[in-house]
């Protein structure tokens, strides 16, 4: 197996790190953030804006792709990169997510996951070997295995029964990646689950780190568990996945999960958190989420940010983001999304550069208290 | 009072002509389609992309902007080009076509109209002199008067009531006009009115015409009448209205009405049509209205127009505009929006040049013929 990632340096003072990881597309500095565009559209802004902003990696949902536009479609145009006009590296995850998330509609056995999709209620099954094959199709910089994903507070049985059908899953995938060969550019991901069980995420993150992988994903955290098991469960299994490779925690998203992530050494997350809160008119600034409904806008003339170099903040006010919000325009979710977007990006470059100069911890402090006034 | 158009060609076998609108944020070729821009905002495109596309002249509608964001805001920010980043020429309606929209909300008398907010329910009195007040705080390159807009199939006496109050409140807006003297920079138009009934359409362009405006409106067209209707009015009170001036017929935007409108003479036009249309996932092409919704163009790979430089066209499949407007992705209304107003802007380009060579029957006739397959 190929290495793809590169530490480049690691804070004196925590676990935190700066790396390269070498996709397909290109290069891309880590820790980094990476916009989810479900449907091969980053919802409210165009690829050009998102690759003006300065990212080159974000993500698809293989279920959604897999149901629209459908697997025809994208071979015919060759994958996701070529359809959607994005020319950087895509992730995407294995479906699974999803599909759990479809209680009533699917059914799981050893052999795979069979559904009713949420649009038509036609049916469909994923197999480990299934999933890697439609991430073939969209062309997947890097694809992840079809795991079970499960709730917190399931009890010890259910989780091991997951863990172990989440283990088998792996191995097949990664089997079927392989026979695949150099017909397949794309860097498929095994991904850690165990529910919030301590020996079941020991054994997961051993198993994961042992197998032939080039990255790892800590899957079923940020699946509605409180804070504080949140931060336990991800430092005690971050300590135990091997450092050697690129690790990532899925759907996570908000300021302090990322920093969390970071200071334990993550050099990946995603969440639809920053678009979807910016459809609902709230945007992101140092000093906290800004809700743009609120009457207090109404004659500020002040930017959301004045030292923000995206469109909303060079060139409008909050009153007329206010006003956008106010009478529902497309215009108010669309420079909303890119502000808080461009936020996200100059939130890893400040996380980066603090990385670099040591002084991670004590950037993550202030940043913190400022944010959320503690 | 000061001439702001000049006609700098006219077509040698119609009243079409080719003319150039001095305006306070600059020249404007005629004959020209205006965006709507209803909040201070034409709904899912950046103003910068507006500018792009080649617009220097929008529309705001003077009713919505009185409600929301309010005069006291706009007042503050000095006026609706600086709160919306527009730095071209802004056009405003005078509200009464929203106004008379309301039916059960409102009321006319001689000194004005009472109505109530669509959005509160609130009360509020537009009057001729307010309508320009409320312009002058908004800052239009071009402000219109309040007028009674009637619909199709009113009985005479009605029809003739209607456009004596349109009279009386043109020169009362004239008038408030005149007193503001350079405080106010905008360009105040009247408005023809009389029904679709020849004798008062007569008088009414007359009447108007005779009055000291720099620009004049044919109003009371495209309201629920048929096309012939329309065609014969049209022409009808577009031979009588003054030639010195330019003129505008307020709320048509299809191909065919503004070719129509063209040839008698018309300089201007708005309509949400290309708008509206675009966020329902209709684009204009020179073959006609492409629904994109239709499953005939999920795989294919060709743009919309591959003459068309605008976003959709340079980037994006068909395929891909289907996909967007199947999953209800606001790119698909962004780019259709784009799409759109391009090529209503490309289509004014090819009247203009038509004119310009004396071919712009010839151009209208091939122009139905395909785009109408008539």
């Amino acid at each position: 197996m190929q290495t793809i990632f590169t530490e480049t340096h690691k804070d004196a003072h925590s676990n935190a790190r700066l790396g390269i990881l070498s996709l397909p597309h290109g290069d891309v500095q880590t820790p980094a953030f990476m916009p989810v565009g479900t449907n091969g559209t980053v919802k409210g802004i165009y690829h050009d804006k998102i690759e003006e902003i300065g990212y080159n990696l974000i993500l698809g949902n293989t279920y959604h792709l897999y149901l629209r536009p459908g697997l025809e479609v994208l071979e015919k145009f060759g994958g996701l990169h070529n359809f959607s006009h994005w020319n950087h590296n895509l992730l995407t995850d294995s479906g699974g997510f999803q599909v759990f998330s479809l209680s009533g509609l699917r059914k799981i056995s050893e052999k795979g996951v069979a559904f009713q999709s949420h649009i038509d209620g036609s049916r469909h099954i994923f197999t480990p070997e299934k999933v890697v094959d439609i991430q073939k199709v969209i062309g997947s910089d890097i694809a992840m295995c079809l795991d079970v994903c499960t709730p917190p507070n399931i009890e010890y049985r259910a989780a091991k029964e997951a863990m172990h059908i989440t283990h088998n899953w792996a191995e097949r995938a990664l089997n079927h990646r392989k026979e695949l060969g150099d017909a397949f550019k794309g860097n498929l991901f095994g991904i850690v689950q165990g529910n919030f069980y301590k020996d079941l995420r020991k054994e997961s993150a051993e198993v994961l780190s042992a197998m032939d992988f080039p990255g790892i994903a800590i899957g079923g955290l940020s699946v509605g568990e409180t804070t504080d098991q949140f931060n336990e469960f991800l430092a005690y299994t971050a300590d135990i996945v091997t450092k050697e490779k690129p690790r990532y925690v899925m759907g996570i998203g908000s300021p302090d999960y990322i920093l969390e992530a970071v200071e334990n050494g993550i050099d990946m997350f995603d969440c639809v958190l920053a678009t979807r809160m910016a459809r609902n008119g709230a945007v992101f600034t140092d000093d906290g989420i800004v809700t743009l409904k609120k009457a207090m806008h109404k004659f500020d003339q002040g930017p959301i940010e004045s030292e923000c170099h995206c469109t909303a903040c060079t060139e409008y006010s909050r009153a007329y983001m206010h006003h956008m919000v106010k009478t529902n325009e497309m215009l108010g979710g669309m420079l909303a999304t890119e502000h808080n977007l461009t936020y996200f990006y100059r939130l890893m470059e400040k996380i980066r550069l603090a990385i670099a100069e040591d002084r991670f911890s004590s950037f993550k402090k202030d940043y913190l208290a400022r944010f959320y006034k503690r």
